[in-house]
C-alpha cells in the first residue's frame, strides 16, 4: 500500500501555516468545531465542489440542480422524521462531567473489532459494564444511561423574547430540500422518470464529541444527489452510483488502496441497501460518503405530511407511481481533508533537502500558477504576465526571497506549474515554466501559456 | 429611460414555471421568505457569483478570498455592536395586530419624500401622530411606542434543554469573518497593506416585513470585501470601489438609467463615507449594494474585546498601525433579481406573436446552449453534439414539439444559443446555432462550436 506521509498535525498546521484552513473565531479562544477557509482553501474547497457539479450535473442531462433554503417550514423535519429520532445514543460520566457517544466508547475499547452498528440501548449499556469500558478522559467508569439528545440546531422566528414561538430547525441534511422539490422540479424541467435532483450546500449538526479537524464539524458542506427511478430499477442505479462514486474521488486523486467499500449490515426499514465508501484517513478508516437505497419512504413520507400527491404519471404506461430514491451523498470538507492528507508529501531531493508538496490533481489545486520574476527589476514584466494569466486562473505571484524558496512555497500549497521571468523575457517574450511534480521546466512563449496550462487543469 | 417590462408578478410567476426560484418548502404552504433556487435559478446565482469572484478576487492580485463558518463565537457579535444595538424600529397596531417598520410607514406615507433615515424614535412616533399615518392593513391609527427588535436568529450548543447555555447566533452579515481572519490572512499570505478579503457567503436576519420576492429574505448570500488601507489613502479607496462597483453591475447587464448613487445623510461616527448603488426594481428605487467608509472602528472592537493586537507593521516605514476599512457589499439573491428584472422582455414579432425573452449576458446565463434535434430520429446525432458541449457548458437539451415551441422555451430562461440537428447534419457535421437575441442562423461545423460559444460567454 502506498505509504502516507500525512499526520493530521501536520496537515493542520500546514493549513494554518499557509492559510488553507484556520480555527473558527480564533481570536476569540476558537469555537469548537468550527473552521474558516483561508485563501488558498476556498480556492481548493470551490473547485471540488465544481468538479463535482461538472461530473454529476453539467455532464449528465437527466440530473437537475437546485439550492434549498437552509430554513425550512419546521414540518419538514417532522415528515423526515428527525424530530422524533434523530441522535446518537449519548452517555455522560459522573465523574468528570464529559460527554461521551457509547458506540464509539466501545469500538475504540475493542480498537474497530466490535460494531455498536446495530446495537439497542440496552445491549451497548451491558457491553460497557461487562467489558468495563472506560471515560477515556478521566478513566473511571462511572456513566449515566444512554441518552439520545437531538443534534438539530432550534432556532425561532420570534423576536419578542415573550411568545413561545414555533420551533425553526438548521437543516441536519440537505436532501429534504430534493424531496420537497421534487413536483416543482419535475414540472418546470417536464423531467421524465428516471431524473435526479442534486444539490450542494450547508448542514448543521450540534457535534459535542471532538471533530478530527474537518472530519466532523457543527457546520458543513454537502455534495448529493437523489435519483428518482423505478423500484424495479432502483438495484441498478444503486450499483451505478456506487461506481460512479468511486470513480469520482479515484479521479480527484485518491489512491485505489486507500478507498473501500462497507456494507451496511443494519438497513432501515424501507431500504434494500446502503454503503459507505470509506477513506485511510490519518485517523483510520473512516466514512468518506454514502450510497443508500430509501425506497420509497422519503416522498410517501412528504405526501403524508403535506397533503400533496407525489405521485408521477409515467406518460407511456400511465402508471402512477411513487418513484423510488437512490441517494448519493459525499461531504465537502470531509472530501477536502481527504484530498489534502493524500496530497501531502515529503521529498527528499538530490542535494539532501526534503521539499514538501501537495501532489494535488491540478483541477483542484488553488492557484494554477505561480508568476515569479526571477529579480525585483523585472516586477514589470511579470505583472503584465500575471494579467494576461488571472483573466483565465486564480494566480500567485511572488518577488520575495530566492527562486528556490519562492518555489517550496508553491509545491507547499500545490501550485502546478510556476512561470519565472528572466532577462530572456524582456528579449524574447518567453518564459520557463516549472511542473510540481517533475521540477521540470521548459520554456515557453508567453502567448503560449494560456493553451499550455488550460489543457491541464481540466477536469475530465 | 429604457422602459422596463418587468413586474414583480411576472418575474416570480416566470421564475416558478421554468424552474429559476420556487417558494421555500412550498409544499407545506412556504415559510415565509424564503426560496429555493431550482435547476436554472441556481445556475444564474452560481454564475452571478463567479462573475463577482472573477472581477474582485481573481483579477485582483492584492484580494484574498476566504470562506468563514456562519456560527461564530458568541463574542464577536459584542465586539460588532450587534447584540447591543441591531435591530429596526417596530411598532405593533394594537387594533389588528400586525407589525410594522415605523421608518418603513414613514416613507410609504409620504410617498418616499421623508427619510426616516437619521430620526430618533421620538422624531418618528411625533411624525406619525402629527401627520395621521395609519396602518396599512386595518387603517386605524392606535400603535404601540417603538421598540427594537434584533433580527439576529439565536440558537444554542446545549443539547439537552435543561442547562442555560451560552447564545449562539446565526451571522447576520459575512464582514465579520474578514476581520476575525485579519491577522491570520495577512500572516499566511504576507499581504502588505493596503489589501483587502472578500468573502461569498450567508447571512441570516429575522425580516418579518413582507420581502417582496428575493428583495429581502431570512437568508441571503453576501458578496463583499474589506479593503484594508492607511487612513490616509481611504477616500480614495472608497471611491475607487464605488465606480468598480458600479461597472460591475453596468458589466454583467444592468441599464445605466435604472442605476444611481445615494449618499448616506447620517453616518456612524467612525465614518467618513458611506453610499449605496440603487437599482429602479418594480417596487422602486432601492438598494442594491452598499459602499461604507467604517474606520478603524472593527479591527479596534476585536482588539479590545479579543485581546489581540490588530496592528499592522508596515514593513518599510515601521509604522504600527490599524488599517482603516473599506467595507464593499452586495447581495446576490437581490442581484439575482434585478438581473432578471433588467433582462426581461416582452417582444412583438413580425408576425403579431409576442415572445417573451430574458436577455441575460451570456456569461451568466443558466444555459449556455440548447440543443435541439429537428426530429426525434435524429436524437442520436443530437446527443452525440450534446456530449460534446456538456463537457464544457451547461447545456439544455429537448426533443418535444415544434422547433418554434422549443426556441422560445429557451428564450424565456435567456439561453444565448440554440443548436439545431437537422438531416444536414447527419450528411456534413453541420449545424445551425441560433442567436437568442437577434434570432438569427447561422451554419456551423460541430467541430467549431465549442471555440464559437467559449468566445462569447466570457466574463471580462
Amino acid at each position: 500500500m502506498k505509504e502516507m506521509k500525512a499526520t493530521m498535525d501536520k496537515i493542520v498546521n500546514l493549513c494554518k501555516s499557509r492559510g488553507f484552513i484556520f480555527q473558527g473565531s480564533e481570536i476569540y479562544g476558537g469555537f469548537a468545531n468550527t473552521w474558516d477557509f483561508g485563501p488558498i482553501g476556498v480556492e481548493l474547497k470551490n473547485n471540488i465542489k465544481r468538479a463535482w457539479w461538472k461530473r454529476f450535473v453539467q455532464e449528465d442531462p437527466s440530473t437537475y440542480g437546485i439550492d434549498a433554503a437552509i430554513l425550512m417550514n419546521p414540518t419538514v423535519w417532522q415528515a423526515s422524521g428527525h424530530i422524533e429520532s434523530f441522535g446518537d445514543p449519548k452517555m455522560d460520566c459522573k465523574n468528570c462531567k464529559t460527554r461521551h457517544r457509547a458506540d464509539t466508547l466501545i469500538e475504540n475499547h475493542s480498537k474497530g473489532k466490535v460494531s455498536a452498528e446495530g446495537m439497542s440501548n440496552e445491549e451497548m449499556e451491558k457491553y460497557i459494564e461487562e467489558h468495563d469500558v472506560r471515560c477515556p478522559v478521566c478513566g473511571k467508569r462511572d456513566f449515566t444511561p444512554i441518552r439520545k439528545f437531538n443534534p438539530m440546531f432550534t432556532t425561532s422566528r420570534d423576536m419578542t423574547g415573550e411568545a413561545s414561538n414555533e420551533v425553526v430547525y438548521l437543516r441536519p441534511e440537505t436532501c429534504q430540500g430534493e424531496y420537497v422539490n421534487f413536483l416543482n422540479v419535475q414540472r418546470s424541467t417536464r423531467a421524465k422518470v428516471p431524473f435526479a435532483i442534486a444539490q450542494i450546500g450547508k448542514s448543521f449538526r450540534n457535534e459535542i464529541t471532538p471533530g478530527n479537524f474537518l472530519f466532523r464539524t457543527i457546520e458543513f458542506e454537502q455534495m448529493e444527489l437523489q435519483k428518482f427511478c423505478k423500484d424495479e430499477d432502483s438495484m441498478n442505479y444503486y450499483n451505478e452510483y456506487k461506481e460512479k462514486a468511486l470513480q469520482f474521488v479515484k479521479d480527484l486523486g485518491l489512491d485505489c488502496e486507500h478507498l473501500r467499500f462497507h456494507d451496511h449490515d443494519k438497513l432501515a426499514h424501507y431500504a434494500k441497501a446502503a454503503c459507505d465508501i470509506q477513506f485511510l484517513f490519518p485517523i483510520g478508516w473512516q466514512e468518506l460518503n454514502g450510497i443508500h437505497h430509501r425506497g420509497t419512504w422519503d416522498l410517501s413520507r412528504h405526501q403524508e405530511f403535506s397533503g400533496k400527491n407525489m405521485n408521477y404519471l409515467d406518460p407511456v404506461t400511465n402508471e402512477k407511481f411513487i418513484p423510488t430514491v437512490i441517494e448519493y451523498s459525499i461531504g465537502a470538507d470531509r472530501l477536502t481533508l481527504a484530498l489534502l492528507c493524500e496530497a501531502y508529501d515529503e521529498e527528499v531531493l538530490d542535494n539532501g533537502e526534503t521539499r514538501v508538496v501537495m501532489h494535488l490533481n491540478p483541477s483542484i489545486a488553488p492557484y494554477k500558477v505561480a508568476v515569479l520574476p526571477l529579480q525585483k527589476n523585472l516586477s514589470d514584466k511579470a505583472k503584465d504576465v500575471l494579467n494576461i494569466l488571472n483573466k483565465e486562473f486564480m494566480c500567485d505571484y511572488d518577488e520575495a526571497g530566492s527562486i528556490g524558496k519562492r518555489y517550496r512555497r508553491q509545491d507547499e500549497i500545490g501550485t502546478p506549474f510556476a512561470v519565472t521571468i528572466d532577462f530572456d523575457t524582456l528579449e524574447n517574450n518567453t518564459v520557463t515554466i516549472r511542473d510540481r511534480d517533475s521540477m521540470e521546466q521548459i520554456r515557453l512563449g508567453i502567448d503560449e501559456l494560456v493553451d499550455y496550462i488550460q489543457k491541464r487543469i481540466k477536469f475530465n
